[in-house]
């Protein structure tokens, strides 16, 4: 049966490149999320046009073959995980910006550029886009959008959703459909842009995107603040509100994450304080926040960083860049909670109960401006079987509590897969049914990346 | 059969005020925009708690009765209009502010909480809620939610979809769901919270909402310019972009929108110049931004208000409350286009050859930073159907023409009545047709404000 249906695609849509090699198919078969069950895609199949992903669509729909969307495959839920008999439709090669129209402040592309090159192509008009997940140098447009991811600037221009002003969908089906409008307001009709935003690949295919971009900044300013635990640190963040400074940056990264840090890169971060608090001002007053920045945090106790200084600019690129560090003997999963902001330091105060409770490792980094965490419990895997439960339960007391202090299972990484067993926990049954009612408007045979978001 | 549906609605929901006299009727069956077909509800209802907004639901569900929300009626689309045999469910007196959380930075109000109360109670703890419709002082967040009201502050601090964290909503059948979440991030299920706003009460009754607060400014400045006519100070609007300043307000008010502020307010405006540029940059940077724009627009040959000036703040409080100025006389129709930047001078050009061409009157003011503008076409009402005809030929071509530059319909102000014959030249049938689709997840017998939005 399965070599009918490629043959059928083959016949179907000539001229697309698809893959069924072994090699090519397990390195398509999963995101950098957790693994649960390890499956095979049929196929791979790369459109280099709209109407390619329409071909693809269209087969898709009369073979009723599960169709898996994927962009660079950084997902960390397992959104773009291989499902049962699918084959994984991957934009990379839908690579182009289309438009960048600077006196518009916005640009199309296709749903598979990077990021960070949509920025490099903006830069010279003064321009940015403003969502940076970490992932920037490798993620691509169409997964931030199907994530709405987050990132660091987050806390000052808001996550991909609030840049995204227009998208052109591939309905499973193989219709093609455009939301939203290319101008910065505008209100006719439901926002169908909102809805496929962090729709995780489920409603539809995103092969185009509008997005708004924003000024560079006319000056950019940086603070790093060493405070004696993580409690002092989170206080510095509330301070900084209290202050009335909204940084474009402010990251908090634990006394566990400089250890990781110092491991990796020889730095001595973990000897000058238990909790490590990142913030960059930006734009015409910069300089002005950062000076009321550094002030409450010296008042707080904390150890500032001096005018201009180049180690809090090379501390922020560390945290940018720094990868999951997997690590081969070891087990890790990280989590993506976000809690209201006041909540911040009683949350790590109970993470840190539960892994003690628990016997697993922690650390956390957190965007905190946005009050959202991302702890990693971690076990040696030679610890088996009970390591894994005792991590599990870690995992599942994090989210109740998480949850129990009006907080959400996941801020910016999405449910995918991984994030699906503690969904009923944070949405009631009949929030649930209409978002299944919703999926069903969209995609009556439910094609599009089944069993995962909702 | 009116009088026994009556009945059974008192008999339903025991406790809950309405009115079924004349006058009450008369008062409710309109919102500000322009009526088509004066239609008076069977009644209003005031509920007073969520219980009894379900109540009234559940009664409208079992007697298949239309029900209209209604916050303020300042609408100017017809949203809030009533429809044949309809109920008005005037959110009003639902009036509290429940919670403001200023370490969160947020606020959980009831629906009727009226835009400027809540700014009011957020001020001491200097945080403020930033989406600013004109209408602010009478407008309710109810109504703001649900027509994703924008305002003067938004070209820098988003429209109200973007302040919206969270929505309890009482859907058709009385169901009660809570969207979103108390957090700034959160992307867990779909975005219903962005669905919902913006949906003009055809997919539920908001009856409850969580917000972000955002800081108030430490520092605000004000600059006038004046322009010889509208081509220059649209011209202005791109060089305060170009030099990468984001001002909070960016405002452009034309030569006859000047002449009506001189009418109204005994000022001299329009001998100063044929079109105004007011912009407010605030917070940390506000001098700088404020000396950059005043730099850029002294160079277009503005006549540019010095550093402080009280005049230019004046003006800025006279757009903010300057409402429509209805004259007996006369038949005027508001419009509501937004257009990429760069082509509001061009569109108000075309706008000025329109007037001519159907010998109709034309104002122009523009929330300039969104490319929204305002248009106001007016006739005298003694031309009578001609005259009628001419205006209605000048609002189509208004919209062909927005539409071709790349443009809405409604930027703000929302579909409602009003602007349903324009729908379907800007959105395709199909997305009519899936709007149509989610509508009946949620409303399936189509009780909620029937024949608007979509
Ligand atoms: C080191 C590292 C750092 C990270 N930092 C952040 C961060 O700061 N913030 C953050 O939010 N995330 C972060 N992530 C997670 C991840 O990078 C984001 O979720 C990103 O948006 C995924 O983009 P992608 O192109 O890799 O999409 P994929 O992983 O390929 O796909 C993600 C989801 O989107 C769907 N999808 C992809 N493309 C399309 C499309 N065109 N149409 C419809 N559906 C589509 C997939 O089916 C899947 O459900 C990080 C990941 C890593 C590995
Ligand atoms: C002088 C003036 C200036 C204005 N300036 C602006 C401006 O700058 N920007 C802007 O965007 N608008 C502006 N408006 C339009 C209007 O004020 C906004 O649309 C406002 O959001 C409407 O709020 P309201 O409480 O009056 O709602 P209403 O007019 O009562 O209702 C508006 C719509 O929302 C629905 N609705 C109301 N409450 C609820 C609820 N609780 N649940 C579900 N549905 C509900 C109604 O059915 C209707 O469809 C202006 C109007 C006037 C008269």
């Amino acid at each position: 049966m399965t070599t009918e249906v490629l043959h059928d695609l083959e016949h179907s849509i000539p001229g697309v490149a698809f893959a069924t090699e072994s090699a090519v198919l397990s390195q398509y078969s999963r995101d950098q999320g957790p693994v649960q069950e390890l499956i095979e895609p049929l196929a791979v199949v790369w459109p280099e046009s709209v109407a390619d992903v329409q071909g693809v669509l269209r087969w898709a729909s009369r073979s009723n073959t599960a169709v898996v969307p994927r962009g660079a495959g950084t997902g960390v839920s397992g959104g773009a995980h291989a499902t049962r008999n699918c084959i994984i439709l991957s934009l990379e090669k839908m690579n182009r910006i289309l438009d960048i129209r600077p006196d518009d402040e916005l640009a199309v592309v296709e749903p598979g550029v990077i990021n960070a090159d949509l920025n490099e192509a903006a830069k010279p008009f003064g321009l940015m886009y403003a969502p940076d997940p970490a992932s920037y140098r490798f993620s691509t447009l169409g997964g931030n959008v199907a994530t709405n991811a987050g990132g660091l600037r987050c806390a000052k221009y808001g996550v991909t959703r609030d840049s995204v002003l227009a998208l052109d969908v591939v309905l499973a089906d193989g219709t093609l459909i455009h939301t939203g409008h290319q101008t910065f307001k505008g209100v006719a009709g439901y926002d169908l842009t909102g809805l496929f935003t962090g729709s995780e690949g489920t409603l539809g295919v995103v092969v185009g995107i509008t997005v708004r971009l924003r000024y560079l900044p006319a000056d950019v300013r940086t603070v790093a603040a060493f405070f004696p635990d993580f409690r002092t640190a989170a206080a510095g963040v509330l301070a900084v509100g209290a202050a009335r400074v909204q940084p474009a940056i402010m990251e908090l990264l634990d006394g566990a994450t400089m250890e990781a840090l110092d491991g990796a890169h020889g730095s001595d971060l973990r000897t000058r304080g238990g909790a490590l608090l990142l913030i960059q001002t930006d734009g015409f007053g910069a300089e002005a926040e950062a000076a009321a920045v550094r002030a409450v945090l010296s008042e707080l106790g904390g150890t500032v960083s001096s005018e201009g200084s180049a180690e809090a600019e090379r501390l922020v690129e560390l945290r940018r860049h720094s990868r999951g560090d997997d690590v081969e003997h070891e087990i890790r999963v990280g989590e993506d909670i976000a809690v209201p902001r006041s909540q911040l330091v009683h949350y790590v105060a109970e993470l840190e109960r539960m892994a003690a409770d628990h016997d697993v490792r922690l650390k956390v980094v957190a965007h905190a401006g946005d009050g959202n965490l991302h702890p990693t419990f971690w076990i040696d895997a030679a610890e088996g079987a009970a390591g894994t439960a005792r991590l599990n339960a870690a995992l599942d007391e994090s989210i109740t509590v998480a949850l129990r202090m009006g907080g959400t299972i996941t801020g910016e990484h999405g449910v995918g897969q991984f994030k699906l067993r503690w969904l009923p926990q944070e949405q009631q049954s009949e929030v649930l049914e209409l978002q299944r009612r919703i999926k069903a408007v969209f995609d009556p045979a439910g094609i599009l990346n089944p069993g995962k978001a909702i």
